[in-house]
């Protein structure tokens, strides 16, 4: 028995990331925290993908640590403790997929939360080194604070993207209470669509 | 080599029957328009399924059986020239999945189009004959004549759900220009969430 269909915003970008993603995959968690991502991630993309995780907190590169070691992935995943609006200068390739999953780390420092310009930044340097046919996905918070300045802003930056070159898509939960998560889906097109 | 991604609403509200639909399935097609939907619902129902498919004008009716004979599909669907505020008066057990793709058929009688009001109480029998774990999608033009007006008022109405029956979500293409189509998707809850 299905228990739920789209269930939050994270799900479906799990789900995207699971059908877009090939074993061998080179992808970017661009947000640590626990590093419940980076290890779903490292999983995804089998023995030969590669991760770079990124969060500017210590606290939050060794949780992920932790948590990639007890499941035997660390090797495969390269954590960078620094903000991920610096991420090109880390990452010399081309990536298949890059993940934002925003807002701030529980029981850490809830004071250091992803600001608006920074996140703008780290965006377009995402969708640089992002291959042709690459997937981006974000989910925003819109209920803590600051995060619904940070979904608008970034939402009115990808929204002037061009169709060409980019599909750009956002998915509400519209019934749902007290501000649910939101997703943004950024598909880097083909050249000519094909 | 994948063409595209999402690409528009009415695609993904084929992606998601797909999913959600297993041979066998009873469903509804609110709008035959040309029999674009309901020739796909039919393929997709197999040999044990069945379709009812609604249109108020007699033209799209006509061609959506034109359509269904040339493909062998016409046994498995009942065609009903009504309105779909009335499909509980044709439909006396639960479906499994309703398809709305709202606007006018080209070529026809552009004037005759779906009216918010009539669409409202379609919705609402919609919901009230899909079983319990169905799934209902609704495509809107918002750049057609009144387009805007009926997402709005079907939109607020969704929004309005309690989240312990019914899961609403919203897909928007935010970077294409020219309104875009946009997509509804209801899943009824199973009690319990289980």
């Amino acid at each position: 028995v299905k228990d739920f269909f789209l269930k939050n915003a994270l799900r479906v970008s799990h789900l995207i990331m699971q059908k877009e993603l090939q074993a061998g995959a080179v992808v970017v968690d661009a947000t640590c925290g626990k590093g419940n991502d980076t290890l779903f991630l490292a999983n995804l993309v089998g023995e030969t993908g590669r991760v770079f995780a990124f969060d500017i907190q210590a606290a939050a590169i060794e949780l992920t640590r932790e948590k990639l070691e007890q499941h035997n992935c660390l090797k495969k995943v390269k954590l960078i403790q620094d903000s991920h609006e610096k991420m090109d200068y880390y990452i010399n390739e081309l990536v298949d997929g890059v993940m934002f999953n925003l807002g701030y780390l529980p029981g850490v420092n809830s004071n250091l939360i992803t600001l608006p310009e920074t996140t703008l930044i780290a965006v377009d340097k995402a969708l640089t080194i992002l291959r042709l046919g690459g997937i981006l996905t974000m989910v925003f918070y819109p209920g803590h604070k600051g995060g619904q300045a940070e979904l608008d802003m970034v939402r009115d930056y990808l929204s002037s993207l061009s169709q060409k070159e980019f599909e750009v898509s956002q998915l509400n939960f519209i019934n749902q209470i007290n501000n649910p998560p939101q997703l943004i889906i950024v598909k880097k097109l083909r050249r000519g669509n094909i």
